[in-house]
């Protein structure tokens, strides 16, 4: 049986300081100018104090990409129709959607999971069906979900990851699929940052100015509407959250409890990791943030949460593309601390002021 | 037999403009918003355009690793002494180095050449010897090297792209080894931009303030004693530049004329490029710049070649490894464009003002 909420809130312990040591004093004896590999080496170092061990590994590797329906689309805050939720939900099992591209080329498995598809969903052997309701209610006219079931879909997520690590897994990312979730996650964003709607609310799959206008007076409605308190993070969840992003917030919550890196993706991913540091602030040392997105909000979203992206290549399209190239560079930061050779196994002079020569 | 300088500066022509728009149009009908893979959308037009293919591919990578001294480091310009340049390069054949973790996490072959160390090295089966001469002279008292030896220098690295192309190739990587070689990039940064010795120095493998402006006034030296002429770039290479970056020049030069995407590495790479877009204008379309280093004048430098670099890792190593890293986003850029389903194969409803409900 998988950890319930609370519990695996309590499993979340600080980064190994010992390991962190080790791999920083290791990185200081290969064979480059100490320094010299910048970003890699600083996350060499965080996932050695993440996982525990001295010398991280990075060979299992998972793409957890959830899915979830959003009633608030009745208010016309998005370019796409919402069958296409389903609609790409077939499009990764069937391996053509931009994820799938990006996962095999860095070796990750892709888990796809229905958290809350409108749309009842054909079986298919790689979808986990874990649908808490066919889509959220329109969050404009009263809570997105209930308390229950905004646990519910935080619970889910913990479970999957507990399968997953089961099956051997050395880090995760995150991923979403959900027509409309960029308004819901403006709207976490919102309360959980204190910023206006604006100024974090931009144009998702791609509307224009007046959709735009459009969009961000229905999240001041719907803010209006329910009162969320950012102080009570599921409550944010249950009311202008989404069942993906709820998902998300499990699992990241039970990556960081089971010592694994986590690799966030976008504008969803980032919202999800509002609510979770917000449960458990010590999460935030677990979370690598892949890129920054052009979605209004993303990049006040990492610097609310101290989170300085790896990339900046203008991505907007969810799913976990950003993050699956946020494994690569993990992977390289793993290898290069793992097999560079030192000083001394290369016969390399140091630094001339050491006194090596 | 290779192409000599002047041919292949002829042999090299625009981006092919049909591929080019072929690109984009299939872009635009894969399974995810017009524009939302961002710079991956605009690096697979790139790479289509330098094939001259609809669908670019990159399976066939060659890092192609330069080495050379620098008689300049009796000037005391450098943390290292000189014998880390040969100490390096066997590090490189024995498959320690930074790079060598790094090309084998993305698959490319490497091509270590000596153009120019100055200690005799022993024969290797991986090692490419082409030395010019043992180092160059310290271009504080006259030219770096003469006008042929330049000229030697640069077909050299065009020879190696042919022999390379003859094995099968499509893309190269640039990388470079060679205590003081920052000093010489810095000199022709200077000269080539017409920017402050001061504004384009740095810190090369790790030295202190003080070290700082001795370097700085060393390359004040060595332009007030040379005179290079920018409008002559062989004569900047010759006085004020370096072996192993003449190979690079030639190496540009050759895969732009065969046709291959050029990830240029960081601030050595990067003068390298001043001098071969200075003989070749239209090189410049075939450059893809993989970061932009911590060394001063890299940021510079990549705007003055109207270049915007892919990654900022805060890197400084060289040898390849940031170029290395490009290899993977330019690969991944040529995945996204061959394997995406588009809307018709996956069966996915397009944005809802298409018409397309």
């Amino acid at each position: 049986m998988a950890e319930g909420l609370f519990n695996i809130v309590e499993m979340i312990k600080p980064l190994d300081e010992g390991a962190m040591a080790a791999a920083r004093a290791r990185q200081d004896i290969l064979t480059k100018p100490q320094g010299s590999l910048g970003r890699l080496e600083a996350l060499s170092i965080q996932l050695a104090g993440i996982q525990g061990k001295p010398i991280p590994q990075i060979r299992q590797k998972a793409i957890i990409t959830m899915a979830g329906d959003h009633g608030v689309v009745a208010e016309g805050i998005s370019a796409y129709p919402q069958e296409v939720t389903a609609q790409m939900v077939y499009n990764f099992l069937g391996g053509g959607a931009g994820i799938n591209v990006i996962a095999r080329q860095v070796g990750a498995r892709i888990i796809v999971v229905d958290l809350g598809v409108a749309s009842e969903m054909k079986p298919h052997p790689q979808l986990v069906s874990r649908k808490v309701a066919p889509g959220t209610r329109n969050m404009s006219l009263g809570p997105a979900m209930t308390g229950e079931q905004a646990i519910k879909a935080v619970e889910t997520g913990i479970e999957i990851v507990t399968a997953e690590v089961a099956k051997g897994l050395d880090i995760v990312a995150t991923g979403d699929m959900g027509i409309g979730n960029t308004t819901a996650s403006s709207a976490i964003c919102a309360v959980m940052t204190g910023r206006p709607v604006a100024e974090v609310s931009g144009r998702g799959t791609g509307i224009d100015d007046k959709q735009l206008a459009h969009k961000i007076e229905v999240i001041d409605r719907v803010l209006a509407m329910n009162h969320p308190d950012p102080k009570q993070p599921l409550d944010v969840l249950a009311k202008v959250g989404g069942f993906e992003i709820g998902g998300l917030v499990g699992v990241m919550l039970a990556a960081a409890a089971h010592r694994l890196p986590v690799v966030i993706d976008g504008f969803i991913s980032g919202a999800a990791a509002l609510i979770a540091v917000a449960l458990s602030p010590g999460l935030k040392d677990f979370l690598i943030a892949a890129h920054v997105s052009v979605e209004a909000g993303h990049r006040l979203l990492l610097k609310h949460l101290g989170l300085k992206p790896l990339l900046d290549l203008d991505l907007r399209l969810g799913e976990g593309t950003g993050a699956a190239l946020g494994i690569f560079l993990s992977e390289t930061a793993a290898k290069v601390l793992a097999e560079m050779s030192t000083f001394a196994e290369a016969g390399v002079s140091k630094k001339s002021e050491t006194g090596n020569r």
